[in-house]
């Protein structure tokens, strides 16, 4: 198995002109100073973020994603990814609220795209489109579609939770460049990477930031609603 | 005297349809953590920022400026002012080193200009111009004029000190709008708010931040280069 890099959370195994993610069954919290292992976890995550790529290729959104390949692995497109996390926020939350202040679940007016550069040891700084510019992280072109993308695919998750009476505050996004340098949708779409939310009911990894108890029972409720979405 | 407003080194009087800006003689660091009172700073400051902005007023850039009244007054324009810090770069350093990594001094392939909002509970969280907007802070058609001012007197200053053999390696502005709701140049242009060095050597409140002196030998050297300009 030719595997080419490894994250926290996800092996990348290389098959050519295509990849297989392996999910692993870690959870982080902090940049990485919080680790753990969660039995299963690997499976769930890689599953919801199947079904919810599927869901937004079937809208329209250029997503990695080919097959889903039980119990946690996909195959998914060959990306060349950009160093970046792409953040929508519907809500005030996270980072948001430690940088602006406001409170947690505050509305915001209309959705908001971030940029933060991927760095543990720089802390994930923010990031405007001028510095991708000015730093050569990617051209302005790349981001106004990143952004584009990111808002459109965003929504589209809302909505898709909204019917599930579930609200989506807020959710991390990476992008890739294709073998044809077209802009991907990458990585993971999973509660560890959204914050879901139902009346102060917690279904994503604030429950491990937080020491809330085992955050894979939520993570299975909203498998559950994946579930709806045909593979 | 109407005092309107006080802030860390200014006093704003209101004379009707314009102010009169008080230099004080304070100086502090680390949202305002580190305080110190340096007699004559006031004058030194107010006179260098009356010469600079007369320059740039003469350069086509609309700045508060109006008449400098020794020893540490001048009279401006009365400007609703934008509660931002417009930063424009040429070089690494300071916050941007802190956020991004890279070195003091280090040149950017071009001049990158940034915008912290104003709060020294936040501690000057960075901001793009979606968060301004978001966030009802300013428009984007107000924040994009305001970059392009910011880049012209930046570049408008940087050819002054090189002209006296210093480099700028950054600065601060602030701006606001004017009675008819136009973006002017406020605030200050000193050694205060600008990065200033020649071969190591620091004419800035660097000198200042990092107890390297008297800051106020060097803003003297500052000045009489400034003193080539009329007013």
């Amino acid at each position: 198995m030719n595997i080419v890099s490894e994250g926290k959370t996800k092996k990348v195994e290389d098959l050519g002109t295509e990849v297989m993610l392996h999910f692993k069954d870690d959870i982080t919290a902090g940049d990485g100073a919080k680790h753990d292992v969660l039995q299963n976890k690997g499976a769930i995550c890689s599953e919801i973020t199947a079904r919810l790529m599927k869901y937004l290729n079937e809208k329209g959104i250029y997503t990695m994603y080919l097959e889903y390949l039980p119990p946690n692995k996909i195959r998914a497109r060959k990306l060349k990814m950009i160093p970046l996390e792409v953040i929508v926020r519907f809500k005030k939350a996270g980072s948001f609220v430690r940088r602006y202040g406001g409170n947690e679940g505050e509305d915001l007016p209309s959705p908001l795209v971030e940029f933060t550069y991927k760095s543990d040891t720089l802390h994930d700084p923010l990031m405007c489109v001028e510095h991708l510019e000015v730093l050569g992280i990617t051209t302005k072109e790349i981001a106004q579609s990143i952004i584009q993308q990111a808002k459109e695919a965003g929504n589209y998750l809302k909505e898709f939770f909204e019917s599930h009476s579930i609200e989506l505050w807020d959710m991390k996004f990476e992008f890739g460049l294709d073998l044809d340098g077209k802009v991907c949708l990458g990585d993971e779409i999973s509660p560890d990477t959204m914050r879901l939310r139902k009346s102060g009911e917690i279904f994503d990894k604030d429950i491990y930031r937080r020491d809330l108890g085992n955050p894979l029972e939520k993570y299975e409720v909203v498998l559950k609603l994946c579930q709806s979405i045909d593979l």
